[in-house]
């Protein structure tokens, strides 16, 4: 076939309104990924072609299932001032962010109730991000479930921003399940973990890389049926920030950056140092077991414990898919996978992203041994 | 030892007829892989100095088997003009690659004969990239046979580069199978698949980055002795694309952004959205196994499918070296791994290059289960 | 908590004294890894805040083990003339790095000195580094023990720089044994290898990317209580060079571009094309063992060896955790795997890192089997 149109140049999309160098090679993909979700809103911004297939036909409603109007996403991304206008830098208060593997629920049904919103977080004394957020934190909460347990799951979006909720533990139609939600609306879906397994799960709405690039992400650690042999059990999630000073001290996420892929911080549990400054602690003797997650959006992490190494990795879920003897190995982004040993040497250890050059920006943290 | 020019300053080689920033390394790299081979076709071009190993002993002929006269190599590359002067990009039409396995051949023995060609391929409706082919399309033809087939290959080159074909199925003496082949002219071999598996296919004339960078890559594919379960199977090959803009509406190959490695696009079967516009389809039930291959030339495919889990990711030769309960693994470049799950679940499910950093340009698809 | 001082703009740290546009991400970096060191050194250079914990607690002596005095190390690192201003690259000569596994002792006690120096190590004809060394040379010594055996070992650090040593075959308090030591000082630690495999070594001072990245690496091959078969055994650490120009014509490590994260030289054993130059060989027949190391700093080796199939790759401590039939894996940075195949084809056979983007950039050898 011949597109009559396939000679034209480019056509302009909404280049002119972004001024990142990036910005024609983005709005490229976005034809590609976000175009239909914004023909289909019925809201093309103005510059924007509207999105045809290759072979002329149109691209179909509902086909692509989970996306921003990706216009309004861009927009907001470069304009740092989105957040409330009160809001200042120094309003925003430092925590650290809990490591531990929460309990399991007597319950074998977990109904959970989160926001998505857009606030920002303070990842260390002087640096306060514009995160987009599940419950306000980055990442959000660590779910603990059982294999075959029952998940009640509902999103209620008080962001500006369309947003949605894709857990890597679930089995669902995601044109569904994982469908974005506007503004004050809510999605609510059911599913039972058929894997154990340390997964990731992540706002799916596209762009993706800009959603999870602001913050949407954290872990759901799933059990075997059978439990894994008694432990310390710690959640690491292993993410990136791309960032740009922004308005009132607080840095906005920088999509552009995230194209180049060179992160300014490569982090654990979403702030740089803070099992340095805090670290995880457990005793001699204990089996020690890491749920590590790469969130990324796009390096994997990996994982090292320097002074030790892991009885056990488990590559896919537990108890089979383990080697055994291993220093490093590399969870990818969007995996997770088990590392474990047994503390039987007293000390401080540090665990890393051994690629240092991205762990050297933040992916560096203690377990103290006593 | 000393070599008494070790202090000399490094020399100019081909820079000065090269614009690229990066010309000066590329060319270290050059005198260093290909210089060889220059040297050994008696055609050394004006201002490269005669490669010669570090203790002053020339490098022999033959040592380095399978390269291009890197000279012409780069001159075309930079010469955005070298296919026909005649070929406008509105010429080159746009088609689907069909991501099916095809079925395997009654008989044992397989006889291909094809061609290496450097013609336009269009990879979207706005976009027709100077591509090194096989075939003249990208990726390659897909092949498919089972251990112990007999393969008999022949290439010949119709390109004005030489090209060369390295099988990761087979295993042959690269300085002869995998030997370079002038324009005209032909190389011929035969080979049994001794593992089952997905294998990477691509011209392996030097500089490598470039012939795979441009296109020459595929997927070979090889049954164990007793067949995986049937399903539905597909086989996806990512690779990247480096590309600035060339005469005619044609963009070229950059291989100085291929040493940056920061790609434009990152695709499945060569073309950026192809199966978002015109997804895979299966029926609710199938067992749906990917062959997912990664060409490169740099990064992996951290592959993924929203809203599902593999139950089986083979590392390496099925039906062993497999793991279970996967979200995500990554298949390294030059590599390749089997994912496979039943398709229990109606909806359309995004496959996915979970390294958004990378995936976002273009390494997204839908599998549509009905 | 709200920390009065949250709200002040980033500390200026050191980045007066450092030009590079990166110093300001390194610095807060430095802040986080290495301030406490610098704190407990008692020697805060001018211009460095005493660094605290977000929650204001101020960070504890001896909780960050290993660390140079940073400011010391960036000075250097941007002071190319650190070496000895006698030293020209004239004078340093160039030698292959033999990659043949040492023979293990007759006595199950290895006793190593060895020296930590700072010292130009030649590369190529054309290039020598102002590298980081154990032993002065890039990578260290080959290290071949039992599991089991006992390794005594002892580093003097003959460097203007801090260094230290941390064997990922060990399990120590990192806090002790592989503490930083000061010019003329000796640290000394007893280890035990509890697996087998092939494992880094490195120095673990902060920041450990520059300490890596500037050639403080190797490996340490751990046999199997029951020897794996019979084999001829080579050792290939695959590491990245970040450089630039010096005086003296000796190249000088350049954090800056480590953190930008595009090497100039990917390698194997620490020279580019050295095993084009002087290929490895074995003869038809042989089990060919690869114990291929990742030092990065930051990246994978996807190893591959063109014409030829691993019949076994051991992802963790052999005889387990294999995988057969493999084409290319990726040993991650940090990591190590080894890689088997019978060479029962003769030939010229090139092992790579298949992510050319990296392996084109010197990451290329020759196996010649005759």
């Amino acid at each position: 076939m011949t597109d009559p149109n396939q000679n034209q140049p480019d056509p302009p999309l909404l280049s002119e309104i972004i001024d990142s160098p990036l910005s024609r090679r983005f709005f490229l993909r976005r034809a590609g990924v976000a175009g239909a979700a914004v023909a289909a809103a019925g809201c093309r911004p103005p510059g924007i072609e509207e999105r045809t297939a290759a072979d002329g036909q149109e691209v179909g409603r509902g086909m692509i299932n989970s996306n921003s109007r990706a216009d309004t996403a861009l927009d907001i991304a470069h304009t740092p001032g989105h957040t409330d206008a009160t809001v200042d830098a120094s309003t925003v208060e430092y925590h650290r962010y809990d490591p531990t593997l929460p309990p399991l629920s007597d319950s074998r049904t977990l109904r959970l109730h989160w926001r998505s919103t857009e606030v920002p977080v303070r990842i260390s004394r002087n640096k306060v991000v514009a995160a987009w957020t599940f419950e306000g934190d980055v990442p959000g909460p660590i779910v603990h479930v059982r294999q075959g347990d029952t998940v009640e799951f509902t999103l209620t979006n008080e962001g500006v921003m369309p947003h949605s909720m894709d857990f890597h533990a679930s089995q669902l139609n995601p044109a569904v399940a994982f469908r974005s939600v506007a503004q004050g609306e809510s999605v609510t879906f059911t599913f039972q973990p058929r894997y154990a397994g340390a997964f990731l799960y992540h706002c799916g709405t596209g762009p993706v890389l800009m959603h999870i690039g602001a913050g949407m992400y954290g872990a759901i650690i799933v059990d075997p049926p059978d439990p894994l042999p008694a432990a310390k059990e710690f959640v690491l999630v292993q993410s990136e920030y791309y960032i740009s000073d922004g308005p009132g001290g607080i840095s906005t996420i920088d999509y552009g950056k995230m194209m180049e892929t060179v992160p300014d911080y490569v982090l654990f549990n979403g702030r740089p140092d803070q099992y340095i400054l805090e670290p995880i602690r457990v005793s001699v003797g204990d089996r020690v077991r890491f749920y590590v997650v790469s969130a990324g959006p796009t390096y994997p992490c990996n994982f090292h414990l320097v002074g030790e190494q892991f009885d056990t990795v488990y590559l896919g879920a537990p108890p089979g898919s383990a080697i055994n003897g291993v220093q490093t190995f590399a969870v990818p982004p969007g995996g997770g996978m088990i590392f474990e040993f047994i503390a039987d040497v007293p000390g401080e250890f540090p665990f890393v992203n051994h690629g240092f050059g991205h762990g050297q920006k933040g992916g560096i943290g203690f377990l103290v041994v006593e």
